[in-house]
C-alpha cells in the first residue's frame, strides 16, 4: 500500500500477515496493534511524547538484570499481571495474585513445621492449613513454594545482608495434606521506586507501596498450579495495592495466641515465650483438565 | 479496592491517580491502560502469552545499544512510528515519514552541488529541488540533513567498512531555496532481523524489506521541522514498505539522462561519462505556529 494514512494504516498492516500466519498469532498481533493505534489515534500522541514511550522502554532496558525485572513490575503497576491472572482464576478454586519478579527457583526443603525466620527478630507467625481439591479431598504430596520479605522489607535478591534462599522454602505436604511453617510476619513494602516504572508511579500520584503477604506456589500432579499471595485483614495498604494483587478470598485474619498454645512437633516448639501470630490458610486447587 | 475483579481494574487503576495528576499524563495513561487491558481481555491473554511478551521485551532490551534500537524498530514495523508521523503531518506541507533509527546528528557540512558518493560506485543520481513555504516562496537558509543506505544496502552505523559519517550530509540552501546533491542511487534493503523484531516479522509470515530512499530532515527558523523521505516509483517494495512509510506526494520519478545533460558547478561536473540519473524533489515547510 503506497498510501498509508492515518486512519487506514491498521488494516495495511493487518494486510501485512501472510495467509498461513497462525491463526492465534493473528489474533493477538490483530488486537495489540489496532489497541496501539487507536491509543494513539485517540490521544493524537505526539512526537514527544512517543519519544518519551521509547526513553521509558530503553530506561527499563538499561536497568534490566538477572535481579532487576523492571519490564515485569511495569506490567504489575499497569494491573496487566493482575488482569491475566484474574482471566485464567476458576471460580471454584483460590484465586491466583502476582507472581512479581522476587520468586527464585530453587528454594531449600522446608520440612513440615519447620521454620524460615533463622536468627531473624519481629513477631513470629504460624502459618498451617490444608491443600485441597475441588471436591474438598486433601491432595497429599502438594507441594508448596512459599518466599517472602525478611523484616526490613526486602527480599533476598535485593538485600546483601540476606542469602540467596532466605525467606524461601519448599514445603511438601503429607497423607493429610496439612502444611504448617512458623517465619515472621511480613511487612508491607515498596515496589523498586527508583527506576522508570518508580517516575511513572509519581507521574500519577501513586505509592509504591504493597500490603504485607507470604507468596505460594502450590502444585500438585494433575492440578492446574496456584499462584498466590495471602494478606492479612489489618494491612494499610489492603485496599490500594500498588500493582492490584488483592483478592477478597485471599485476605485473613492473623489471631494472636499465648506461647502456651504453640503447637508440639514444630521446629520452634518450646522455644515460644512471647505471644505469637496465628494464620489458617486453605488452598483449593483445580483439575489441570 | 480490596475486591479486585477482571472487570473492574481498569477503573480501579484510575482509582489511583492523584486528584492533581497532570491532566494530558491523565488521559495518555488512561487511553493506554484502557486499551492494554482490553487488549488482555478480548484476547483471553494467557499467562505464557503474558511471558512471552515480556521476554520479547527483554529480548529487545539485551540487544540495546547505541547503535542498535530494537524498541524504535518495532514501533516501525507496527506501524505506530508512521501513525504519530501522520497525526502530526500538515495537509499543506509534504508529508512526513520515519525518522528510522539510522539518523547520526553532526553530518559534515555538504556544500551546493557537492558529492555524497565519494569512492563509492553504482549509479550517480543528482537530487535537486527546492525548499519552500506554504504560499510557494523559497525558504532562505533553510537546512537539509541528508543521508542514506551506501550501495550495499547499510547505513554508516552498521557497516565497519564505513567511517562515522559516509553518506550523511548537511546542506544549507541559498537565496533561491535550491538545493542540489550528488550520491549513488540508494537501494533497497532489510530492516535488521535478527533479534526479537525479526521473529515477530516472521511469525507474521512478513518480510523486513524497506523501498530504496533518501532519508531528509528539513529545518528552518519560524517553519516546522520535517523528518522525511524520496521514494523512487519503480522500487519492488513500493507498496509492502516493512515500516509504512511510504505516501504519495514521497514517490518520485527518478529520470535517466545523457552525461552532456549534467550541470555546471556541481563537485562531478566534467567528470560524468554515464548515464545519470536525476530526481527533482521540492519540499514544502509549513509555519510553526
Amino acid at each position: 500500500m503506497r498510501s498509508v494514512t492515518k486512519d487506514n494504516i491498521t488494516d495495511v498492516f493487518m494486510s501485512y500477515l501472510s495467509a498461513d500466519t497462525d491463526p492465534r498469532t493473528r489474533e493477538i498481533m490483530g488486537s495489540l496493534v489496532r489497541h496501539m493505534h487507536d491509543f494513539a489515534r485517540e490521544t493524537n500522541l505526539t512526537h514527544d511524547e512517543w519519544r518519551a514511550g521509547i526513553a521509558f522502554l530503553e530506561g527499563c532496558a538499561a536497568i534490566e538484570s538477572e535481579d532487576r525485572h523492571e519490564f515485569v513490575l511495569a506490567s504489575d503497576v499497569l494491573g496487566m499481571s493482575s488482569l491475566v491472572d484474574m482471566l485464567h482464576s476458576r471460580d471454584d478454586a483460590t484465586s491466583s495474585s502476582v507472581l512479581g519478579p522476587f520468586h527464585v527457583s530453587g528454594a531449600p526443603a522446608l520440612p513440615f513445621g519447620g521454620d524460615m525466620k533463622r536468627h531473624f527478630g519481629g513477631p513470629v507467625l504460624l502459618a498451617e492449613g490444608t491443600i485441597r481439591d475441588t471436591d474438598g479431598a486433601p491432595i497429599p504430596g502438594a507441594e508448596i513454594d512459599i518466599w517472602q520479605t525478611a523484616p526490613n522489607g526486602l527480599y533476598a535478591s535485593q538485600d546483601a545482608e540476606q542469602d540467596t534462599f532466605s525467606f524461601h522454602g519448599l514445603m511438601t505436604v503429607g497423607a493429610d495434606g496439612r502444611y504448617a511453617f512458623t517465619t515472621v510476619k511480613p511487612v508491607e513494602y515498596t515496589v523498586p521506586s527508583d527506576g522508570p516504572v518508580g517516575d511513572i508511579l509519581r507521574s500519577c500520584g501513586r505509592h509504591p507501596w504493597r500490603p504485607s503477604h507470604l507468596h505460594y506456589i502450590v502444585k500438585a500432579p494433575g492440578f492446574r498450579s496456584l499462584v498466590t499471595e495471602i494478606f492479612p485483614d489489618d494491612d494499610p495498604y489492603l485496599d490500594e495495592d500498588t500493582v492490584f494483587g488483592v483478592r477478597n478470598d485471599l485476605v485473613m485474619k492473623y489471631t494472636e495466641r499465648a506461647p502456651s498454645e504453640f503447637p508440639e512437633g514444630m521446629a520452634l516448639s518450646g522455644s515460644i515465650t512471647e505471644p505469637f501470630l496465628h494464620v489458617e490458610f486453605d488452598v483449593t486447587l483445580a483439575r489441570d483438565t
